[in-house]
């Protein structure tokens, strides 16, 4: 990898809209400000995972997902590292978001193992989705570590698998899932709209902030991925 | 690292009365069960960690933890790889460990952060010091990946500088945690007690099975072992 001082993002390279390069002090007081959110994210799916794996109802779902689990915090050490040659400092950019899950959880409190699986694999998704959508609007070095970050770690396949089976078994289940689906996902997407409303730097790197169709493009594909995600269970979002 | 089918242990490396080497199949099956109760440890350490994570009061502790319960859960994979090796499969061997914990998590709930930490602080170092113990008696090869895995994670040196300078500070916050530490003590060595029973081959490898006496010096040197990790932090076991 090239050093952080070189700008590796030409104009040609990204497009003429392409962003500023990393020397450009306010671009990169919004890439660490991103880079908090990715670490603030990765540490809450650890979490997430790590918590869903106790719950799990066999212990091959249990070492299967602290498995997952322990995969998300590796990235913690590259995120901190980029941070750190950025001239920032991993908890300072964390900080912000400390309190960005808000009262999702208070909200979404899954009431059987299928529920808590949902919630996960909506939550990860549009996640996962929102920060991808960031990722493709960032200079060619963040860009390659926010996506080295989000590469697939198998959860939704795994997710799929287990509950597909079920569902298809099960109708009654499968309404009672679709319904979860919706609620977990309408909480995630304010989540999102807040996190933007504390981070004008997000918004900033998603181009939003200063174009509501752009921004309600965005809002548009997060839709999408989610109703992708919800029909590879043969539900409806 | 030779082979398995290798005999790597010589009666005059370990002394005549050294195990048998993993191609005794008595000697390989209790090895086998062994790995499970490792593989069985590192799960659970990880979900305690990670549970101890999520309630830290800070970020900073939060991120020490969860990086500290996916380094456990690193080891995982080299018992399985061992546990292949040796003709046996993950799962099954950590299956008959299931239930040891037993009501081991309802009789020590802890009542702040300060008993939690000093519940895992206390958990982990007697399961650690149990599973040296047994490390001794093995085969070069199991013993070597044994130590790997048992590799000093820094967890109690974090405890130590946590929880010392504070229970210097509040006397009182002393006594009530030694008190907490001797009845989390008191249930992890009935735990390993119960763990032995049901596990005859275990009790085999630590040559306590026929020998009483020599049971009690494994218990006494755990004793021991407790009694530093509280003298660490100026209390007495």
């Amino acid at each position: 990898m090239s050093t952080v001082d070189a700008d590796p993002t030409s104009a040609e390279a990204r497009g003429s809209a392409g962003p500023a390069g990393l020397g450009d002090e306010a671009y990169r007081t919004a890439v660490l400000d991103l880079l908090g959110l990715l670490a603030h994210g990765e540490l809450t799916t650890f979490a997430r995972l790590a918590n869903d794996a106790e719950h799990a109802p066999d212990l091959a779902g249990r070492i299967t997902l602290s498995r997952m689990a322990a995969g998300e915090l590796s990235h913690l050490a590259v995120i901190e590292q980029f941070v750190t040659r950025l001239g920032g400092e991993l908890e300072a950019v964390m900080l912000s978001y400390a309190d960005v899950l808000g009262d999702f959880e208070a909200r979404t409190v899954p009431r059987d193992w299928w529920e808590r699986l949902m919630k996960t694999y909506v939550g990860y998704g549009l996640v996962t989705d929102f920060e991808r959508e960031v990722s493709g609007r960032l200079d060619a070095q963040t860009h390659a570590i926010v996506e080295d970050v989000l590469a697939d770690n198998g959860y939704a396949d795994y997710v799929v698998s287990v509950l597909a089976p079920v569902i298809d078994a099960e109708p009654q289940l499968g309404s009672r899932l679709a319904l979860w689906g919706r609620r977990v996902v309408g909480e995630a997407l304010n989540l999102s709209q807040n996190a933007m409303v504390r981070h004008p730097s997000l918004a900033r790197l998603l181009g939003g902030e200063d174009d509501a169709a752009e921004a309600a493009k965005v809002l548009n594909r997060l839709a999408g991925g989610h109703a992708r995600r919800m029909g590879r269970l043969g539900l409806t979002a």
